[in-house]
């Protein structure tokens, strides 16, 4: 009889987390009670927001403790159902967990069609990252034609999308990308403007460059040193949907002064910035919208995605490591079964 | 025969800057041109903003040179006209700087009725101060009732304003000023919930203390040792119109590390926060909305104000100089004649 495999939350990690931060249980399957269904996960995703769920620093929503399965979407196959709306096959996708079987009720999971898209998009492009990338760009930022959008973390499973998005609404995109090969990616196949290297030591100077007209959106994803750079290109007006900030994830302390908030204040006022918050389990009720116009574009062959697939759920905690310190090049996914 | 006397920027300051950085000039009467009326000033409005305006830092607008005269709003009663809409006696307001006599266009001028209301809330609260406390809080913070503001600058001219509409849209209203005569002021006769003095050393506990609730609108306007204690208490979803920054105009460094930037994006991230920069200039629109709805509820004794007068344009420097230390108690203005 088969089992469940799932990773645990070990410790708390201080800095950055390493593989030992988590742990690999065995539990017996679980048993799906009435309303739930049972599945056997095909695809795990692995995303930066996950780095604060293991911290005990209060964030948005409760924490994982110590000794608790960790959270993530999934993508799985239904092998028993006790839910009217589904039955053994489906495609599901839903928050079952680093673990190779879920069981949880119908009513958080969604079905998804194998023939539209490939399933693994349900964690992508279609998905979560997919779906911030629509509201942040899209109804928070709201870009104009021929306005300047810069995305750092150009080729992750959000910045690419978004970048892509701007294109299409007619922007000159630029983005930041951890070394040559992302930013080639980044230009040749998602259509970027220019993608700049984030470890160039003149990244401010070559930003500079990359925009003389100055930039009117920038989706906050990263924080740290490409930050940095972009506030004093900011134009008049310009929006900053703060999404992330995965340079500052792992961090133990704050950064060395001087203080910089005052300088970030004044610039928010000499300029009418808006900067504005946001985390995606808000906006639900415009996933039919997101859905709808990505869906389209994506199946028009409009827009390109690029996954960074890991296989087997035990390489896990190293794939999510290597995630926070930028080793993964496009969406990270674990496959976990085929 | 009558001269004019204006004061002049003799030297940028370094830091804070002394009744010497300006310097008091006699000349002639101007001669109003074609379209231009002449006027002489019998109010000066001094205001923070103009601390940015004597800085060569890049602002919104560009900055005085030395030895050019100092710019600021007035009051004035029209001398001679060459304007078809004005004629002598006419009581107008407009740009005239720091200033005995100033000619202006007409199109630069606006009449105001004497009969209205008393002509120095022309500079005050039905003027760019209460016009800027109405747009931030009705247009930019939309407070909602049962809603907890928190009011730096508790007595100053915008935050008097913000408060009082604030407690009429049904909002719990706390201050924060300077000293226990501003304090007691602001809860007696501004009726604010609660008014904390800026001074006290446990600023931040008894801020959380007046706030049962959280803070779910903050009207950046001081910066420093308030923003700090106001942070930690925002609720999600707060808002936070950026309009000033007092405590740092005299700053000639940023403060002391850490840097906190990324705890501020990471709070903007987790709470969902809107920070949005404001300046009045770029809402004239919205400019006969404020006047009729202020205007009325002034009228109808709703709404108070305090005014804090300097006798003589002499006088105007040292009246500049303390208010940037928070030294007035209420709006400050110079009573240029009578």
């Amino acid at each position: 009889m088969t089992n469940c495999r799932e990773f645990r939350l070990k410790e708390r990690p201080t800095g950055a987390p390493t593989p030992a931060t988590f742990e690999l249980v065995e539990t017996p399957l679980p048993t799906p009670g009435e309303g739930e269904v049972l599945c056997r996960t095909l695809w795990l995703s692995l995303d930066p927001y996950m780095r604060g769920r293991i911290s005990a620093a209060k964030g948005y929503t409760r924490s994982v403790e110590p000794g608790e399965t960790m959270v993530g979407e999934c993508v799985g196959e239904v092998t028993e159902s006790r839910h009217p709306r589904f039955r053994a096959g489906d495609i599901v996708v839903g928050g079952g967990g680093w673990r190779s079987h879920f069981a949880l009720p119908g009513e958080a999971l969604r079905k998804i069609d194998p023939k539209a898209a490939p399933i693994s998009t349900a964690l992508g492009i279609l998905g979560m990252p997919g779906f911030t990338a629509w509201v942040g760009l899209m109804e928070i930022a709201v870009p104009r034609a021929g306005e300047t959008v810069v995305m750092g973390a150009a080729t992750g499973a959000v910045g690419a999308v978004a970048g892509q998005l701007a294109k299409l609404e007619g922007c000159r995109v630029i983005g930041v990308a951890g070394g040559p090969d992302k930013c080639r990616y980044a230009v040749e196949e998602l259509g970027f403007d220019i993608c700049l290297d984030r470890h160039a030591p003149d990244l401010e100077t070559k930003l500079a460059a990359a925009c003389p007209d100055g930039i009117d959106v920038y989706l906050e994803l990263v924080g740290g040193p490409v930050t940095a750079a972009v506030l004093p290109l900011l134009n008049d007006h310009a929006r900053i949907p703060v999404i992330g900030g995965i340079a500052h994830y792992n961090a133990t302390e704050l950064p060395p002064g001087p203080d910089r908030t005052p300088q970030l204040m004044r610039q928010i006022l000499v300029k009418r910035l808006k900067l504005e918050g946001m985390i995606i389990t808000d906006h639900g009720a415009r996933r039919p919208v997101f859905e709808a116009r990505v869906g389209a574009l994506l199946r028009s062959g409009r827009l390109h995605y690029k996954e960074d697939v890991v296989e087997g759920l035990e390489r896990a905690p190293e794939a999510f490591v290597g995630m926070l310190e930028g080793r993964n090049f496009g969406k990270l996914l674990v496959k976990v079964a085929a």
